[in-house]
């Protein structure tokens, strides 16, 4: 028996792929799921067959594996445009033996699920899925609270007492890394393309290629480690704005960037095992030992905090408790007040592009026309006049091109920066709620211990390891403002100097056309 | 038996006057038709009773006294907003004797209809509906054609061979007057009010005061004397753009400046006698002795041909109907592309005042609330960016308000120019149109000379006369053409250099706010 799908986005075949074009909304005979490489072989409903993206349609067996990438806490403002139709494919899941497992050692390890290598890049959705569902109950910190760690030498986050409070050890050079040089290669025997980007740490010199999936799979290294610490920012997302490979390609490149600089500029990520085997191993043996390493790490989760050794030990809790609740507030609020300005950005950028764009058209085709009209009369000594028209029809349609230009110069950025700050405030209320039922968990201690559930020295070993969780807190809080404060900053220098920039252009088009008259 | 009357725009009472609030599609029971002065007595469903403006309501007596003035060829752009609801009372009729009579000789005398006294207003209103009607049916020349004229030397209207061909007469000093100092007056023991405005000629220096109902009887007289031979501008609206009185009285007053400085610089209509009158009578009984002679002129419609005395007598046909026919051609393109502009102009003042202003205050507001928040984040040395966010936001706040004022700045004045060009415009198809008639008459001559029904005396009068049209046309044309390019030049210039000064202002603030950070 066939099974029977739904086109979820139109695909355009390549010609010579042995692929099949298919139209939003089309049925289409499944012929074989085995295909691999995320293909199905699938016939329409004209009897013609061909290789069809998974990702683009959806099963009527109603199997999750089907849906598309959950992106909680990920910027939607940049999802409303079209399914990106190029070719690149992102998301297939190799023959590689050792890339389709996932080993964490933290709970939702158990909902890796998806059966034989063929089937594996469904799988892998599904396991996302699963990630952010669990995420969203907030672990238990029960587990870290009560062990009574060592924290290994070589592991060790110090936290330090520093002007604002617990910061973390920051390294003297910061790391930072360019993502350029992006390169399609083929697999599948050239069926099928892909593209590597080549990354540059500044600390090694020596670039290294990496494919949209490997940054997928640090990203999931990196949630599994620190998600319960810090807010791992989202990767760009897999459909962006502009349905042209080469627009695409740059976008998702400069996206990259973003995501790589910003993870660099972390102490903690930027010194992990994981990521340092991203940005510096030498060759594909050094890669794979170190992935499947990284992948059976079992200090991952709530367990992060025992690597994490703070120089000062007390805390008040009251204290702990306030500064919680205050950065919880901060993070709703900020979370709230940069919705509104992506949202109105997104408006502003709409009306440039589309109906102010058109209207300066309109005026400038108005103004030309009447210069026509004018030239028409057989009256002499009006040059001036027509000419001032027709130039003042031209300056109003540069005005258009300027003006629809322009959101990429300045409110691009603008939206960027807000966007990855939405991803990152989207991460705390799981990271608040980790410690504050962490301070729930101390504060029944004494019941517990009066119930001999626990012992008096188990209850000294919570107090001490939440008192490392607020430490830990707390440094992230002042790594968020220093950064936020420095990417605000940052942004609107530029975001003012292209107003005046693009102000004062129109100004002098203005002028100079006045000059005709 | 009482009527029933619909209310066709909502009416807000004055307290202390007697008059009866009303809204927009309640019904009336008129109790009273004779008040006068443009007033009903009516009462509502409620049982109150009071006075309600006739113009306001719409009888059930399907009356075309009920229906609003007729504004063909008159702007309309400027006439969908909201009906003037205050209680200057324009076009109420006097209880003077010599005001209601229109005795000019011409055809449209004959609709002349409505009663006693306090049926005048209505009268008023239909007759000027039937001038309409009557002149898009093209007066006919015939009687002018054939008209034996001599020229009385004191009516006489000469046409020159200027540069650029026939030209009319032009003082050495050009006619002017200055609108100002509109003054409440009141009527009807205080019951009514109406604006009285001063007019001083740069002639005399000496000011004379008019309501807007002199205007309108000026231009009724200068319609009935001379629309076939050059356009008149339309009378500003009764209705325009602000509900308020000082807004409506300031915009009428510039509008009737911009009407009377048009027909200032028209030679022909400067030097008419009823325009004299209208700018230097000396009181009271000067004025209506010269209004009782001006309606009673004789000299109207295709006979004010009889007073143009072209320099030259002799022209050629063939290049008489090609220039008719390039000037056609020229007035209906340019009527098209004023239409567009103003559709446009319309379009982007709606869009300056409305979408873009309410656009740039909540930017304004989503920056000044980010900066907000920033200031509750507890950690030091975000001064600078969060001033910078909120001057961010202020500055938009800034331009929203820069924004929406700006069309009064620029636009306004390329609205208006480009309405009253559409006034002028919407003249010309009749103005043409007679002359076409004229051409074909002449045309028939010869068939009509072999009929015997002209003798080839009155063939020969004919030619000599349509001439005499012919020049009169080239001169208008001429005329129309040197006041296009006057006109034009100078609102583009104003147009312009309010632009560079827009933009400048603009981005001198966000230069300002740049260097905050």
């Amino acid at each position: 028996m066939f099974v029977q799908a739904q086109v979820l986005y139109s695909f355009t075949a390549e010609p010579g792929n042995n692929e099949l074009s298919v139209q939003e909304g089309e049925t289409l005979t499944l012929l074989n799921q085995s295909v691999g490489g995320g293909w199905i072989e699938a016939q329409n409903s004209r009897g013609q067959t061909g290789l069809v993206p998974e990702d683009y349609i959806q099963g009527v067996n109603g199997s999750d594996a089907w849906e598309a990438h959950s992106t909680e806490n990920c910027d939607s403002t940049q999802q409303q445009a079209l399914a990106y139709q190029g070719s690149i494919d992102d998301d297939e899941w190799d023959d590689e033996s050792d890339d389709g497992k996932s080993t964490g050692g933290y709970t939702w390890s158990q909902s890796e699920e998806g059966g034989g290598t063929m089937q594996r890049g469904t799988g892998h959705h599904t396991m996302k899925i699963s990630l952010n569902k669990v995420f969203s109950k907030t672990p238990n910190p029960e587990v870290f609270l009560l062990t009574k760690h060592m924290v290994k030498e070589n592991d060790r986050l110090p936290i330090y007492m520093g002007e604002v409070g617990p910061v973390w050890l920051y390294p003297q050079t910061q790391l930072d890394c360019v993502v350029a040089d992006p390169k399609k290669g083929t697999k599948m025997y050239g069926l099928k393309s892909y593209i590597e980007y080549q990354i540059t740490p500044n600390s090694t010199n020596r670039p290294v290629n990496h494919r949209y999936k490997h940054f997928d799979w640090l990203y999931e290294r990196l949630m599994e480690k620190f998600g319960c610490a810090f807010p791992i920012p989202c990767l760009p997302d897999k459909q962006v704005t502009g349905r042209f490979e080469d627009e695409f390609i740059k976008m998702r490149m400069e996206r990259l960037q973003g995501w790589m600089s910003r993870l660099c500029r972390h102490p903690v990520v930027a010194n992990s095992e994981v990521f340092q085997l991203f940005l510096t191993y030498t060759d594909e043996k050094d890669w794979k030992i170190g992935k499947r390493k990284a992948e059976k790490d079992e200090t991952v989760g709530v367990m992060v905090f025992t690597t994490m050794d703070p120089e000062i030990r007390e805390l008040d809790p009251t204290e702990v408790e306030q500064k919680c609740e205050t950065f919880s507030r901060f993070t709703r609020s900020m979370d709230d007040r940069v919705k509104d300005l992506l949202s109105v950005g997104h408006l502003h950028w709409k009306r440039c592009t589309g109906p102010l764009q058109k209207e300066y058209q309109r005026i400038g085709k108005a103004f030309q026309n009447l210069s026509s009209v004018f030239n028409t009369s057989g009256y002499q000594g009006e040059a001036t006049l027509t000419e001032a028209l027709t130039a003042t029809g031209k300056t109003y349609e540069e005005i258009a091109e300027i003006c629809a230009g322009q959101p990429k110069k300045d409110l691009h950025f603008l939206m960027e920066t807000n966007s990855e700050y939405k991803g990152l405030l989207g991460c705390f209320p799981d990271i608040i709620g980790v410690h504050k039922a962490a301070i729930e968990k101390v504060k029944e201690a004494d019941r517990l211990v009066a119930m001999n559930k626990i012992g008096p020295q188990d209850k000294h070993t919570m107090a001490k390891n939440l008192s490392t969780m607020s430490y830990a807190l707390q440094a992230e809080m002042n790594h968020f403002h220093s950064n936020r404060i420095y990417d605000y900053n940052r942004v609107m220098q530029l975001y003012l100097q292209e107003q005046v920039q693009f102000y004062e252009t129109v100004s002098s088009l203005y002028l100079y056309t006045s000059l005709l008259i």
